[in-house]
């Protein structure tokens, strides 16, 4: 593990379960009371800041995080350990392939992982598959197509979907839910104060820049941008981030697919 | 008071200080454990479900519920009655011109007000006139250019911002607010049960076809859009209405601005 973590690892373990995951905690919470010994699965933890967040929510559960990345997840257990929760386990999985039985896990949760994937359905349908009857599968992904700033700069993604969070409710539909069993909402991402727009626009200037990086690259070798464009959207979000009262917010949809209580095949 | 309510004010009846000013509640109760008597001005209130539930948030103090259309407020009336509220007045009154003098409020408020508007900047700065020194003035405004839906209709207005929730804190600022004395955030809105995808469809499909409408005749006479283009965005909601996993979400720019406890001139 890098004794420098880039600026997205320390920008992204900001996430917690309050902030990015509040449509879920009520639901958690309900199901811990009855179940103390809850096992959540989270599924493209990354450095794992809501992993542990959840593992703190539940001592008595466990929390099994998991990512394709196996080095960002050295990351995750040093996080997991600066919170000091160990009912944690880390493990290196794809989440088309999970490697797990079917019905594992009480909950099955990922946050910013369907929106990097070209097949979200399956990805949704792998998850729907180790989750127990009565159990819950929940998601909540960002719609970046409404990402908005005063100053009027606009982000761009390299690959998979751009406006996921609209789509979450129709690719639990197609993974195998029914429509009665989902419950839809929106949440949102806020940069208004000098400190945080900072922070996100070094983030997100590095990201455009790096050479090296997924953005740029996928960007460039599709032809869905070019280099002028890019420098012009890193300059566009400096520009925001020195405007006074511009603003940085974004949809996020989020849902929580109710699994039916039964030994059935078709659980949702 | 007309005693069949056209869809749009049946509508509007759904939002309460919880699903609309979720983000003043934390405030305003704080305020109110100071100051029971507290008095909140509801500015542009309309059919005044959300003062009537400002209302009975504050049993000990009065909310003051205005509107420029002195027939939506016998409407509001109704409505604050039918909650079994007392401690509410309601008054016609121009958001550019209160009939208040300086200071009178420790809460002033608008929800959806300032999108309508051509100079919103005015109207906040008369609601921070009549605002007390260490009250607050609170808005939130929704951002329809953010308005997403997975089937992909857009919704368009006639007159007033289509941007308003992202502009809210560059408003506040324009206004004479210290950028330090306000808080900016997003809520949402959201549709994707089958009842509120209906309910939502009759109204805007009805805005949309209503040819004595706002929408309707303000788009047709500024060239703003066409005929065809206004059945063509009905359709579009119908459609939507009718689609598995379509969902509506729409981003809220909100802000609290604290106004400074001092009898200077300059108080925000």
């Amino acid at each position: 593990m890098s004794s420098h973590p880039p600026p997205q690892s320390i920008h992204h373990e900001m996430r917690n379960a309050e902030n990015s995951a509040a449509y879920l905690l009520p639901k958690l919470l309900a199901m811990k009371e009855t179940n103390p010994h809850l096992t959540i699965l989270d599924v493209g933890a990354g450095s794992g800041s809501i992993s542990a967040s959840f593992a703190k929510a539940i001592p008595e559960g466990r929390v099994t995080a998991t990512d394709k990345n196996k080095d960002i997840l050295l990351r995750a257990a040093a996080v997991a350990e600066l919170a000091g929760v160990s009912n944690i386990d880390f493990q290196e999985a794809d989440v088309f392939a999970l490697p797990f039985p079917d019905a594992t896990f009480d909950v099955t949760h990922c946050h910013q992982v369907l929106v990097h994937l070209k097949a979200p359905v399956d990805a949704l349908r792998e998850m729907l598959r180790v989750t127990k009857p009565g159990g819950i599968v929940a998601a909540r992904e960002g719609d970046y197509d409404t990402e908005c700033c005063a100053a009027g700069c606009i982000n761009k993604f390299a690959g998979g979907s751009t406006n996921g969070g609209r789509q979450l409710l129709s690719w639990a539909l197609q993974a195998g839910a029914k429509e009665n069993r989902v419950t839809a909402s929106f949440g949102t991402w806020c940069y208004s104060t000098q400190a945080d727009k900072q922070g996100w626009t070094e983030v997100i200037v590095n990201t455009i820049r790096n050479k090296e990086g997924a953005l740029r690259k996928g960007g460039l070798a599709t032809g869905m941008t070019t280099e002028e464009d890019l420098e012009e959207m890193a300059k566009g979000w400096e520009e925001w981030n020195r405007t006074d009262g511009a603003t940085l917010g974004m949809l996020h949809g989020e849902v929580i697919i109710q699994l039916q209580v039964t030994s059935s095949k078709r659980i949702v």
